[in-house]
């Protein structure tokens, strides 16, 4: 397939890279940096192009990676003349509403957190899509088939809760990593000494399911250790308030299921 | 070394097996249950017991890996008559001073969670120990660098700290992949699609520092998102609050590193 990239973030660039990797020709990759769209173009064997007006006119797909707040002007602009595109989206937050009146489009939410230097296997990765016409979903489902096996149809509806679990699984996890790193840099620890158990831990996972995975002082119901902890955050009232509000999340759900 | 195992749980039984693995002779192991006491026994060519008393009354070192509430009531029975015997126990939790007045005693603390059926790398796991004498101290360190190269000594107060940061980087990092779990499976969503994130997520932590790797709408300020989502927790109140200080300590957490 042809297709052009309209951003050259993280999610364009690796995307890009393995449609590339999978057999489509790139025929165009946009940034508002002349420099980022050129780095990306490089990759893909694309033409770069820091303006929106100068992409090609057609192609089988465009495929819209850029910042949620920028989602709407874009599309407005790159719709001028391409009214009968087909165009995707790649954010996990927007509705497929944000494109408006145009009538060719939907969405592409590959389920994963992409770094910038670390390369992404896509064939694990989940791809959850959408189009408004039937036209349009066949061809997302085709351009994410190149990609991998588990490929889902989903609304923007629920699309929202998706995403949000994403947070938790991923966002909030990191911020535990993150506290984790406060607590022992306070006291001079390494936080190395994390990185097996944090691995052990999201890959305990993939074969139990995190609630019968729980371990630790609340799924003991351990009060004893829960208080101390708690004592030791006294000068921190609001890591105290998550270890409290975490500790008594994790008792509930546990006696909800016994 | 000759080492005997007083328990058979999870812990013990990882540690007895790459002990043995490791070149190290254990003539025994306790469990109250002596269909567990057999059942590492087995595996480690060792002598089951379920008597404390029946115990072999020398060895270079007794391991001691029962639970938290225990730990005090075993110490004083596998005494009498070991007066002069090394003990080391491998609670995260539990200071030294649960030894009494016994002499050669120590703390060997791995930092990693242990399923049951999941083998262990001991080589990447960094092991904490504290001695109360010198030669305790060197015994658990010759012990623990059969198995890792990466081998701290830590007394008990800061090891309270250690427990605490790997509070929040295994159990409450474990409990936001179970509120995840939690809003997906209310939608008929698959918890599976989450895992290349959750994987990738704990991956990242190991070549960038968990503050730099942070992503999401909290790390973004983007207001929007977050109003969005906590909307969507509205039926629950506990979540939504979950939701509400983890953003805010994201937020705050990047505030403070600009």
């Amino acid at each position: 397939m042809e297709i052009v990239f309209v951003g050259a973030g993280r999610v364009a660039t690796h995307l890009a890279k393995a449609l590339y990797a999978g057999g489509h020709r790139i025929t165009a990759v946009y940034s508002r940096t002349i420099t980022s769209a050129e780095a990306l173009a490089g990759e893909v064997h694309a033409t770069p192009s820091n303006r929106i007006d100068a992409l090609p006119e057609k192609a089988d797909v465009f495929i819209l990676s850029v910042k949620d707040s920028v989602l709407k002007d874009v599309i407005s602009e790159l719709r001028k003349g391409r009214e009968q595109q087909v165009f995707l989206h790649t954010a996990g937050s927007i509705p497929m509403s944000v494109f408006g009146e145009h009538q060719h489009c939907g969405v592409f939410y590959p389920m994963q957190t992409f770094s910038k230097e670390k390369a992404v296997d896509f064939s694990r990765v989940h791809i959850f899509i959408e189009g408004r016409d039937a036209g349009t979903l066949d061809l997302a489902r085709k351009v994410a088939e190149t990609l991998s096996a588990n490929v889902h149809e989903l609304n923007s509806s629920e699309r929202r809760y998706l995403h949000l679990a994403a947070v938790f699984a991923c966002n909030f996890a990191n911020h535990c990593y993150a506290l984790s790193a406060q607590i022992l840099e306070a006291h001079g620890l390494p936080f190395e000494s994390m990185l097996p158990l944090i691995r052990e831990t999201a890959e305990k996972v993939e074969t139990v399911h995190p609630r019968e995975a729980q371990t630790g002082p609340a799924a003991r119901r351990d009060e004893n250790v829960m208080d101390a902890q708690k004592a030791l955050l006294t000068d921190n009232p609001q890591m105290q308030q998550i270890y409290d509000i975490m500790s008594k999340s994790i008792i509930e759900t546990l006696n909800s299921n016994d």
